[in-house]
């Protein structure tokens, strides 16, 4: 495909995208397909003479959009939302031309340093304490990491070096693998799985603190646990604290645990996957309160920021804690600026070497809504996810499962957990809505997560009556 | 931005991008900016008020393109090629406004059902042995990562993950740590500074062998250590053999190592980041002979495949050792089909949870290219290493450092390193191209890698005048 081809096709491609986004409500929001449709409707292996655009083309309606699932339908009510915003994409296409690897400052400057920036500006959109910014040059910062995930890991593996240093320096003879097996992280028994994820690659114990009754883990348990393990010789090293968990957004109490942190020498990784977008808003930014406890802090513009994925804003005190567990410089990847103190190079932060330009996405959505329109973003989200924790409260065969603090409703009915099973197995079978659940202790509950940019409150509305409907159907059935 | 709007920006942005692509060989490949150039340019902090489209489009010339090292430019022959084509922007235009979230069967049946029948496709043009296809509902099948470094990594800890089962099941009183601690993991002394990564986050010892005389990792060396590492109680597990090292693309004897491997019953992974793509064609396929002694393949097609980043096209013998290594299955993420043993959560194969619908844009270069126009594309990179070779060889003062197999040409003047040195520096500060350097043992080397997609026959010719002159110089200085 030459340029001229090119400038022809991306527009009809554009069009393409338009046409989807503008139509996307008409769509069911989950497929019809079983596992193993794809393979039969397309060839064995690839051509060898080159197929036409309009051959791909016209694919993507046969083939690929029957297995989509439809992620910003404004009847998507799933996991959290992922974000989708037209400067984003914009921003997309131009990082796609430029295709620079962004491991190092020389391999594109502007690449390290939008980013550099752009982390600033978010930080500050979040009123982070000022030791996590690059701005005032000193030891903290910013990075755009792939995933939440990888945040948590890489929080995790700078942890373990700076523990491991510490205690070698104390005891030159104790060896990496005595110190490891000692190693103990501890986080919420409502966190997320990449959490326990974290500690099976990094080669330590995880623990799990039980949580209060408001899924939140307190100061009293954490305390027991890190008594009960020193007791035991183990390390204490490292505490996950969740901002906003997956299973129903709770809050971990960080005024409580973070002092705890400090005095113990323990890192704390704060997770805000989903809830730290809310925090630009003022009204929501107490939640971040406690924060200023913290070695590192995480979250996802690439949820509920508009800025398409991948896009998870990450910020440490301390550069050299990150840099210190990673920094390997062959020959071919050095460059002349690089002991001067005055560049980053981000490879050194992050598990991967190649990087995409991923700050143009947040300069892009920065600019184009301006803070204003992200914050009227976030509010929207909340004032729905009220709207409809107070449709489920008017209904008394209906239970409402968890404090509704950011744009997650928990919900079941009263009952067993087997009607709850039938009731999401009814509604994912009619694939009107699409939700997934979660167990809350012993509790089967329903998710109800305010996800697209273009959900509004007639959906909403529609979507409480088909649920209660098949409520009706459910109840009615287990009568029989 | 609404929709309507949106169809007009990106039909401005697709020329943007082409008049980009179209002008590219006349911005200077290298840019002249300084560390800290950018953040005087722009605002410090986010605007309240939405900024216009027009004032981001204009301050990307402003700002951003002066920062660029333009990766793109047939002046650029830095590092290795990383991929742009226009069939796979198109696709990533796609994959933005679909915009789902892979990480099991159900998030987008599409997305992971062609990711599946993708790697299959491309591991055919590859004649991997058939164990490593998903095809036959055998036991092994292929993945997209998001970079070379990502597959190692999860290459060691299923590994890992895999040798501390098989001792605990043997001796159960074992702990973690005291194997761990006992584990080795051996690359060859070229190997790329991501595989000793890989063993500091996986916390095991990775010993460097010695390659040979053409840089080689050969039977020899890796018997010796493996005698050494076992008579002093250590417990060899994992074995990275590079096709294609970065230093100098040389290439390990996969059929000395890969018996001794299998033999040892140590994991083989085998990282060809870079050669891998030149597989497709017949005349460089036995390059990749012994691959079926490894455990797990990969390489990059987001490097030399037209399919821009990021793409690494990692497989496996048995899918079970990878799902093992990381397999956790909290309620959000359960979903019906997950036991039927039909389907894929690819989730379970890789370090984020999140990932992109990668797989569209292999579907839009293989099919738009056709696997003879990936062919000609290596053939003419491959070509063109040659050329440049050929016009250093009757050249008396250069010399060839290692030899000339694809597309990197690894050369540097007769004499001392520190000449060299100065020769590169000249070369880079000219900016009129763009070159990195490498260690060979004691010597310090220039490659050159054959990386645009445009890159023509005359700017090699342009560059190797360029670089007799500045060697020229450099000689003349130093006689002085």
């Amino acid at each position: 495909m030459n340029t001229s081809e090119f400038r022809r096709r991306g527009k009809e491609m554009v069009d393409y995208v338009a046409n989807y986004m503008e139509g996307i409500e008409r769509r069911q929001v989950y497929p019809d397909v079983e596992p193993g449709y794809l393979r039969p409707l397309i060839p064995d292996s690839a051509p060898q003479e080159p197929d036409t655009f309009e051959d791909i083309i016209n694919d993507i309606e046969k083939i690929i959009m029957p297995g989509v699932t439809h992620w910003h339908s404004p009847y998507f009510f799933a996991y959290f939302p992922t974000a989708s915003s037209y400067p984003a994409m914009l921003a997309d296409m131009l990082c796609g031309a430029i295709g620079c690897i962004g491991f190092s400052w020389a391999a594109s400057p502007a690449c390290t340093e939008l980013e550099t920036v752009m982390m600033d500006w978010l930080g500050k959109m979040l009123e982070l304490p000022k030791a996590f910014l690059t701005e005032k040059a000193g030891e903290g910062g910013g990075v755009i990491q792939g995933s939440a995930s990888e945040a948590t890991l890489v929080a995790l593996l700078a942890a373990r070096t700076k523990v491991i240093h510490r205690l070698q320096a104390a005891s030159p003879e104790l060896t990496q693998a005595a110190i490891m097996e000692k190693l103990v992280a501890y986080s919420s028994d409502q966190a997320h799985s990449s959490v326990e994820r974290a500690g099976l690659i990094g080669g330590v114990k995880l623990k799990a603190i039980p949580s209060d009754g408001n899924f939140a883990m307190r100061a009293s348990a954490l305390q027991e646990a890190l008594e009960r393990d020193r007791a035991a010789g183990l390390i204490p090293f490292f505490v996950v604290a969740t901002l906003g968990t997956t299973t129903c957004c709770s809050f971990d109490s960080l005024l409580e645990v973070g002092p705890i942190c400090n005095k113990e020498d323990m890192w704390l990784h704060v997770d805000a996957a989903y809830a730290g977008s809310a925090f630009i808003c003022p009204e929501f930014r107490h939640l971040l309160n406690g924060v200023e406890f913290a070695d590192s802090f995480n979250f996802n513009p690439h949820k509920w920021l508009l800025v398409n994925f991948d896009c998870s804003a990450m910020w440490v005190k301390k550069r050299s804690d990150l840099t210190g567990a990673f920094r390997l410089d062959p020959t071919y990847l050095k460059h002349s600026h690089q002991d001067s103190g005055l560049i980053t190079d981000y490879r050194h932060w992050q598990i991967p070497l190649g990087r995409r330009f991923r700050s143009l996405k947040m300069w892009f959505v920065f600019r184009m809504y301006g803070v204003k329109g992200l914050q009227a973003y976030i509010r929207k989200h909340v004032q729905l996810s009220h709207e409809f924790e107070s449709l489920v409260l008017q209904d008394p065969r209906f239970e409402i499962c968890a404090e509704v603090t950011l744009g997650l409703v928990c919900f079941r009915l009263k009952g067993s957990n087997k009607v709850n099973e039938a009731l999401l197995q009814r509604i994912n079978s009619a694939k009107k809505i699409h939700l997934v659940p979660c167990h809350l202790r012993d509790k089967f509950v329903l998710r109800f997560a305010i996800c697209s940019r273009t959900v509004e409150s007639a959906h909403v509305q529609r979507a409480w009556e088909h649920i209660k409907e098949l409520a009706a159907d459910v109840l009615r059935a287990e009568k029989e």
